[in-house]
Formats: structure tokens, C-alpha cells, sequence
């Protein structure tokens, strides 16, 4: 179910920009009883990140109410849902100028949660490395734009069900992050993860988990890094918004412990999350 | 007007993961009186970069006929037109892995010939550096794939009418090509174009222009060059499918003469198409 511009529909206009340049961006939210968990940290990066690609950002009042209506009247309600809002630049011509005016496609739909075996929040995941490498280019890195060839690419490198999520380098050999996840590492206390100044998504779930974890006292070091010091952390994990955080059991042959930061951050995503949806407006 | 899988739309299924990810490739071609010039060149091109991005390609006999449709039965068709193919992996659930059955959407469209200036053919075009550099990624470059946001901003960096196309660098500082052209230059009766293995486009119109060159006896080299290279060229011109040879007349503030060898290649691009264009089925 999506509604376009305050419209239930399920097509879209052939000649939005959003299909033919992915010129856009979207969030993916997990929804919990109808209602979606950091609606306002996704919207604020939404809002951000619209700027950064030059566009108008879509009236929030707006957005926010046909957020609501999807998620407290839609058939598809569940306990858990994944809400995906997506932006584009709107309807245009052949050519990739801009049009003069920019009327901003609003998308929203909502998902069944992905069936995930829970068992993987507590013994943790297989991942592996995947020889695609994500492009370097600071004009992008960090948004979460609709521009995903190399995700999808990537994801596309392995089939086995036993193994979760793929881990990705850069052009320069600096680890980035998952096909879908942040990744972190964890070493001698002190958490880590990728700068993503060249590559990669600045998820929601990974500035969560750098603000609970720097207002813990712990040391947080954003930089870059290669698979070396990835391969003798104490401790990895991945995040995103719809799994939270998982624990990393193994990359390819290489086995993790999962150890108490990991954990403790795991239980304070929880506590911050359950405030979060006590407070949820909807 | 667009033909999507055979039949006449207006729209799209909201589920087409070339809206979610920009997950497919297109074409755009010249039509003449209702013939597509160079499809051959463009149809092969599509199905190796089908495989290139892991997906099966379209059937061709069926695209051809709807392709044969559109050009000949469209309202809109005049003399001169621009036809689009695009082609996605077609409808798929969340998430970047491929369904398991892909069935690709084919969407073909019928576009107004751009109004450029006739003058630009004789008199040249001016140019400018763009700031964005493209991205470093070998297993997405010479694609004509939809991920294009990196040309997108490019080509909202300047509005001023009297300049034509921004020229880009990549990440290395390599010069690439044009936002949407490919870029040549002329040193002492040599041609030059970009090695497309880090970035770029691989254009239908830039492997023509090589196919007469070398043919025609003139020394060709594809390499990676810098800024410095082309600002001390002899001539610099510009090709795509649609514009065909557009010499450059100035980068910047740098002014180039419209030289002997850009002049041969445009009388031979456009004797080429002349034959294509008798020789064309329908």
C-alpha cells in the first residue's frame, strides 16, 4: 500500500525523475503498533540530505499526516511494519537540468517486517566480504539517495541463507559499511566505525548507537579503516533501523565473540527505542 | 507517450526497482521521420550491459516491435525526434536482493527534439568545469545505467544559457567527459578520448567517432588524462547521440579553433547516418 502526494495509488507518473535519474532519497522505518520509531531523527536527516540534493524539501506538516494516516489506517498493519518514505525531484522532462520548478514526489508505503530469525539479535550473524567496491565521491557519500547499483550488486554476490549480510570496502580498500547495515567494531573498549566522507550511508541507527555510546563515556573514534583492524576487533556488530543492532559471529572463516559492548549497547537501543514509542505522537 | 511492456501508459507500478534503486539502464536515440538512428549499436550495447548488471535482457524481437510501434504510430511523432529505452529489473519487495524470477520492465518513450541551436554544429559550444567529481567505481563504469545523480547535480551547477555543458573530472582529477556527452580532443593529428574504466559513460556516438577515426587511418588513444592535457589541445569537441559532433569553442575562459579533424569526423558521422538511415527497416 502507498499513498503519492496524499493519494492512495500504487502506480506512479512515467515521467518522474525519481525512475529515470534516482534522483531522490528515502528513509526505512521500523513501525510498531502503528507507529514508526524515530520518525523525527529520520525526517530531520530526510529534510537534510534533500538540501544537499538541491531540492525543495517536502512540506513536513504534510508528510508527517500522511505518515500517520498510512500507519493507523492501512490493511497491512501489523504488530511490526517497515515504513519506507521515499522523495523524488519530482515530474520532468528528458535531460538531467532541473526543471524550474521543483514539485517534490512524496511516496510512502508500508512493508511487512522482514521475517528475520530472532535468534540473530542474540547469536549474532555470518557475514562475508564482497568484491564490489563501493565508488568514492564526497557529493553523495553519506545519503541515502536512490542511486543503488551498488548495493544491489553486491547483494547479489552471494545466495547462501546461512550468511546475513555482505561487507563492503571502498576503491581505496577502506571498509565501509554492510550492503545494509552500518558496521562497527569494537577494540579494547574503545567503538569505531567508518568516517563516511568518500562512501556509504549515514544511518539513522548508527547515530544512535554513536550517541548512546559516547553518552556512556565511551570512546568513539569515526575514521578510516581497513580489514585488517576490522579482522582483530574484540568485538563487531552491524546496525541499521529495521534490525537494530547484530552481533557479527563471523566474517567469512573468522569468528567474533559477541562481547559486552556489543551488549550493552544493544540494551541501551532498546530502552531508548521503548521511551520513543511510549512518547510517539501516533 | 511511452509503451511500457507492450502497452500504452502513463505510469508505472510503484514497486519497479528502477524507481527504489535505479536499478536498470537506458538508451536515448535520435529519430528520424519515424526511424531510430544506430539502434542496432544501442540494442547491443542494452543487452551487454543487462549483463553487466546481472539481469536478463529484454526479448529483442519484442522490443524492436514496440520500439517499431512507437516510431511509427505515435501523435507526436515529427521529423526529428528522441526515443528513450528504458529497461529495469521490473517489480520486486524491499530490499536490494534480486527477486528470484527477474522479469525486466521495457519502457520506451517518444520525446520533442531538444531546440539547440543549429549553430552549435558549425560555430561550436561553449563549456565550463564542473565542480562535482564523478565517483571511482569499475563495476558501474561505461554503463548507461539510471544511477545518475552524480550528472544531475553537475548540470545544476550553471544556468546561465550561453553555456552548453559542463565538463567532469573524476575523483583522480581525470577528465571524464561532458554531463551528458563524451568529450574528445586533437593533439597534432592524433585523436584523444577518456578510458572509461574508473567512470564515465561509454556513448553509442563516442564508439562511432572511434570506428571512423581509426578507419580513416588517424591515430586513436583512449587514456586517463588531466586538466592541464586538454587545455592544450589543438581542438576539443563533443559527442552523444543526439548532437551528434559538437565542436567546443571554449572551456571556460580558454578559446579553441574549430579544426580540420572535428570537421572530417561530423562529414563522416553524418554520411553514416545518412546510410543507416536508408537502410533502416521501418
Amino acid at each position: 500500500m502507498f499513498i503519492i502526494n496524499g493519494e492512495l495509488s500504487s502506480t506512479i507518473n512515467l515521467a518522474d525523475r525519481g525512475l529515470h535519474y534516482g534522483d531522490g532519497l528515502f528513509e526505512t522505518l521500523e513501525v510498531i503498533n502503528g507507529k514508526p520509531v524515530f520518525l523525527q531523527l529520520h525526517l530531520e536527516r530526510l529534510f537534510r540530505d534533500c538540501q544537499r540534493l538541491l531540492f525543495p524539501a517536502p512540506n513536513s506538516q504534510l508528510l508527517t499526516q500522511e505518515i500517520a494516516l498510512l500507519c493507523t489506517h492501512s490493511e497491512e498493519l501489523k504488530q511490526h511494519n517497515v515504513l519506507k518514505i521515499l522523495i523524488t525531484r519530482g515530474v520532468g522532462g528528458r535531460g538531467y537540468r532541473q526543471p524550474q520548478v521543483i514539485e517534490p514526489t512524496r511516496i510512502i508505503g508500508l512493508y511487512p517486517m522482514p521475517n528475520y530469525n530472532p535468534d540473530y539479535q542474540y547469536y549474532g550473524v555470518n557475514t562475508r566480504w564482497c568484491q564490489l567496491r563501493l565508488g568514492i565521491n564526497t557529493a553523495l557519500a553519506g545519503i541515502k539517495h536512490l542511486n543503488r547499483l551498488e548495493q544491489v550488486l553486491a547483494r547479489a554476490e552471494w545466495d547462501e541463507d546461512d550468511i546475513q549480510e555482505g561487507l563492503m570496502m571502498n576503491a581505496r580498500d577502506n571498509v565501509i559499511e554492510g550492503t545494509m547495515s552500518n558496521l562497527f567494531y569494537v577494540k579494547d573498549n574503545s567503538l569505531y566505525t567508518a568516517s563516511l566522507n568518500d562512501s556509504g550511508i549515514a544511518g539513522i541507527m548508527r547515530q544512535i548507537v554513536l550517541d548512546e555510546a559516547a553518552s556512556q563515556g565511551l570512546i568513539v573514534i569515526v575514521h578510516d579503516y581497513c580489514k585488517q583492524t576490522v579482522l582483530t576487533a574484540d568485538e563487531v556488530f552491524l546496525t541499521n533501523s529495521i534490525i537494530g543492532i547484530w552481533p557479527v559471529k563471523s566474517i567469512d572463516t573468522q569468528v567474533f565473540a559477541i562481547g559486552p559492548v556489543t551488549r550493552r549497547l544493544q540494551a541501551l537501543i532498546n530502552t531508548r527505542k521503548q521511551a520513543e514509542y511510549v512518547a510517539a505522537d501516533f
